[in-house]
């Protein structure tokens, strides 16, 4: 099976992908589109993506986006290991926590509404922080709550990892980008601490992508 | 079978529900929650929704919130007629189309933010509807690249309407909401008008709930 990703090494949603692949054991080469730099206007990459974000996920010919469908249409492929629960009302309950920074949090800090805060409202680096840490917070906030009221076992739905996990390791990832502090969060913090412990979800870091080191080096 | 929907009549993602949930032939309750004078953050309502937003949809016990998460839910529990389509490609295509809007176009306007603009930049109605119209206007964009390589037969995915379709006319009541002309979007505009000439859409549109009707008398 042929599987290409175009991702980004910073991007949250790359991220997501990225460990769900590893974690069913799916091999696949991932193309960068340097989204800090416009890449994904170009009309090369228009061609491959109509949304001009990433990820696209290309697979046998077939081409999706959306981390959140391509996950599920990873778990439709492949469906051990499992990424959502069998049991319906489960399933639906990491879906609604999955969206809580697919659909609320984590749109609001992306850079292009980073890059319109600057043109529409001349806001400097150091207010668009505090914009994206607001949000972030928000996030990680939500997720605290509901982990508060069921408490992880060890993993926001049972024993293994799901989609759930992987959004809100995602969610961390935004907020050690912002040097938030997570002592509040400590629900949320030990879930991401057991998430990076596994290699699926360490390995997708985006401090782990070669496309960080090229930045580091310079 | 009890079903309470607890929703806002001009929530975009309340409206997406609704038409989810008649066009399966579902009868609800839906109780209203004023998101614009902050009832979604009173404890009574948090203990219901620990994310503070619209909609919940609670049914027989079992509560979820986003959605996303409540149509694949109710495509779970009652799998005719079907908002998602039978083959593995075209359903990942369906949730990709979905997302545009949740996950990427639709956060961007919704009243949280809209306050956030005001408070953090003092931005006053007219930039925040110049803002609403920017995003609101990329998602537009976004669909009409996606169905002119794709031309909707009649609906996006075939010949029934589905997720994609229910999203795509969540996301042109947006622009209604701001009087954006439609004439650049032409594919989006059909869609929307085939959209809602069925029962099931035309029903759930902000302006049919009586919320709406109850301001407009004031």
């Amino acid at each position: 099976m042929s599987v290409i990703l175009y991702g980004f090494w910073r991007s949250i949603a790359s991220f997501r992908v990225r460990v769900a692949l590893r974690l069913k054991g799916l091999a696949f080469d991932e193309i960068p589109i340097d989204i800090l730099s416009g890449e994904q206007f170009k009309p090369d990459y228009e061609a491959v993506n109509a949304e001009r974000v990433v990820p696209t996920f290309v697979h046998d010919g077939h081409s999706f986006f959306q981390s959140l469908a391509i996950i599920e249409y990873l778990e439709d492929i492949q469906p051990n290991p499992r990424l959502l629960p069998a049991e319906t009302e489960e399933r639906a309950y990491a879906r609604s926590l999955a969206l809580v920074t697919v659909a609320d949090a984590h749109p609001l800090v992306v850079p292009r509404v980073r890059n319109h805060l600057a043109n529409t409202f001349g806001a400097d680096i150091r207010v668009i922080e505090a914009w994206a840490k607001h949000w972030t917070t928000e996030g990680l906030a939500t997720y605290e709550r509901l982990l508060a009221r069921r408490a992880p076992a060890p993993f926001a739905l049972g024993a293994e990892p799901g989609i759930a996990d992987i959004c809100i390791a995602g969610q961390v990832i935004s907020a050690h980008f912002l040097n938030l502090d997570l002592s509040a969060f400590p629900a949320v913090a030990r879930l991401a601490e057991r998430c990076f412990a596994i290699p699926a979800f360490a390995s997708s870091h985006p401090f782990e992508q070669p496309g960080s080191k090229a930045v580091s080096a310079h």
